[in-house]
């Protein structure tokens, strides 16, 4: 029976591996669909995405294209299949109910296991989709100690995917990220690097920007710096008060957080020098 | 000495193109510098793009490349030259002027042989960048005899790879499009396929639409209906009048011409089923 | 105690129209909080909406302006009160959804009295959020009866304020369009006045545009040519079937819908000459 | 005869301005062809502008308003004729370029009394369009002598309405800024206040950013901190280079800065509290 396979390259740059690649692709009779490539010239990597259609042995053509790769290659070869993802919230709710409208349309190759709050305000709205919802406050807890329920809550939820922050206020610990390294993934309701921390809508209104937006990205260390996936902006203009542009921003932020969640979840997404490279 | 070339591919799909391909580069000693390739299921067509380094015999490489593509292949190994381009328009001086000063910095890879007119409105902005201006009036004559008078103009200026209207306002016959197929760059001063035909602000204005565009198309024979290249919008609201929307929309005119124009210089446009593929 | 009035006048422009109304409501000690003129100078008419606090008999001040302004005038005078509206859809979840997750967040200041759908497909989603939904199937009806049954359905709702068409996928009579004169909202799913008719995003691959877009107005007896309130658009390229523009174009369409449903909501949209003024 | 006047009034906000002001045109017998106003609640401030016509004594005018407005009042009854206009540039002319041809179209209503430069790079463009260009090299000169250099020049050159950064690549001292408050327009190559700084294309790249943009401002002396008149931007992905941004980036940059300056010679922006108000 044909499947359906992705097969995600990234290694040191050198002459051939397009032919490498394409060739064993060719000699075992998988059809290629989409192809991409793309050289960071930069940092010398090569970058390659491919959707091949045929019978495979994953494991025998993983061993193959290692063999004639460079040896610092990251590979994977999936076969597609619906994503484990947890999302966590706090109390707004336009980024979480716009995924979960399109849960419900099956528009997500994906699976919801939970939604984590450290507030209950949302559990109303995440109940009407049968997802179960986590309140995991933080009153009267230090940050590590919220964190480790937090993490005891996740680990309760099998294996996860992909941890989406659909404006969840907290700040995450190193020792947190470090267990989801590029597997959480942030909207921030700013353009960053603009307005990094707190209320960047009163940042921006005392700033008089013209222009809004919002930054999907990975959660990684440094706070607000993770690789940026994806960003988009609105015009405004000097009649939004601070709360006016939150409002608006509010359509940027869950239009973008759900653009780079779709491309998380269709494997579109290298990382490499804290940029991303998206096919 | 290495040279760089850009090699043009688009032919029915089957499998192993990219193997076919990057295996000549690869025993040819050539590298990949970029690479792009896209099949349109639609109409089974196959698309690649590549610009590679070394030393080749363009006309082996030529020959080898279509032995193994199929028959109906339309192939260019493109040694990187500045095209030769003549400029046509008639009285505004927006999107020429724009394209003046471009040329005057070196951003365009080509040299404008000349600019022809149906007035002399623009003589004296043109002579400023010592480049021939051509007035070739139509009045007393009928569309064919005009028509004739510019083709004779034309050929006196030599090899021409793209005729760029900067806001030509006369219509083309089929014969005078036929002789330049996919080598005349429009732009049209609304966002087609709305708004065909005369003034487009006017109608736009009437219609009271909150957006306005422009798109770069190529010209066929069906008025504004040809493949388009480029497209680009502007936010307006109820306070514009028709003629602020050709004061702000000429803007993004010339914008948009300017890049497709330099996509064109680039090699990166492929013409099939009157879409373009846009690498 | 004070309130809050909207007041909404539409009327042919002469002199001293904003020196009559202010001094009104200077006189009768209210605070202008926010206010808007526009003089459509084509049809030589005068748009105002001022927002004022105070304490206001409202028959008298309404009486009062009427007295100074141009018997013409169209006058509305608002305590703002939540609208009524409906919703109207057929099988897609998308535009609906996003006013429904607004509507839970108390984002609307309006009451959802019901959906009415021609299908239940989405009568799961809509009764999560505890509004009622009517499914008026139109198999086996003509149109007449079909609209007559959906008309009878709609009256047993009581008053409506605005009528919202969320991907509702039937064409109205005129006879239904009448009984609604500027109240229906519809999203049409492409930049109009291109392509007009079914299915535009088949009509925009098959067109090989570059970007795509969507349009909320208000319905009137020329399909698609009502009075334009909002559009916004995304660039796309080759790579995109028209599944894919559907897919991505829904994004753009539900937040055109929920923006020109806000500016409904807040009475800020004014009709005049099948064009809309917004302030 | 029938003139045009602009009358702009800024100041703290109390109840009956409207009233106070439109009663004035009322009395004096000049009709309101355009009228904006807005209150900046956080700050307790109306900024209005009226553009009336009829036949208007402007000193006894002014001195009417003057007589019902709060004290703070900065009012201004304009005339409206060619602003006096100064350009500074360096060596890029994309920005220079796209003023001189709307100049050269009779698109500005301003009289270009110069360009200063401190090289003579583009001295050969300037000079095609018959404006006056003055090279003031800063080589062995430290910053303040240079800049001593450019205010004599400056000043040689009569009443200035606006000075114009058209790339002009030198930080101004406070003595510079200080003479010339509110009257310095620069374009800032980021979308601020991201990116401040020198090269900001290079920093975009670095953080790995998906959109990059432009800002026009008024320059005071915090560099790169002054109140923001216009921003755009325009979207990017993983294949651009710094420098490839910094091409694209060019486009956005010279539209805004051409903006920002319509919106000043039309004497439709105000500033206060390092924000601007445009109308």
């Amino acid at each position: 029976m044909t499947e359906q396979y992705r097969i995600l390259i990234q290694c040191n740059d050198e002459k051939g591996l397009v032919y490498k690649v394409s060739s064993i692709f060719y000699h075992r009779n998988l059809n290629i669909l989409s192809n991409n490539e793309f050289v960071d010239k930069t940092h010398n990597k090569f970058f390659m995405r491919s959707v091949v259609s045929g019978e495979a042995d994953m494991e025998a053509l993983k061993n193959e294209l290692i063999a004639v790769l460079p040896v610092d290659v990251h590979l994977d070869v999936i076969a597609p299949r619906k994503k484990r993802i947890v999302l966590m919230a706090t109390k707004e709710s336009h980024a979480l109910g716009d995924i979960l409208i399109r849960y419900e349309a099956g528009e997500l190759d994906a699976v919801i296991v939970g939604v984590v709050s450290n507030y209950d305000t949302l559990e109303a709205l995440v109940s009407k989709f049968d997802i179960p919802f986590y309140t995991v406050s933080h009153e009267g807890l230090d940050r590590e100690a919220h964190e480790q329920k937090v993490l005891e809550c996740l680990s309760s939820l099998g294996e996860i995917d992909y941890m989406v922050l659909a404006k969840y206020m907290r700040i995450l610990t190193p020792h947190f990220v470090d267990a989801y390294e590029d597997k959480i993934i942030n909207i921030h309701h700013s353009f960053l690097p603009a307005f990094i921390g707190a209320n960047p809508y009163k940042q921006a209104y005392e700033r008089g920007v013209k222009i809004i937006g919002a930054t999907a990205h990975f959660v990684n260390n440094n706070l607000d710096e993770g690789p940026i996936i994806a960003q988009n902006v609105i015009h405004i203009d000097h009649a939004y008060g601070w709360e006016d542009m939150q409002r608006s921003g509010r359509d940027v932020e869950k239009i973008v957080l759900s653009r780079a969640l779709k491309l998380a979840l269709e494997d579109r997404i290298f990382v490499h020098a804290n940029r991303t490279v998206i096919f």
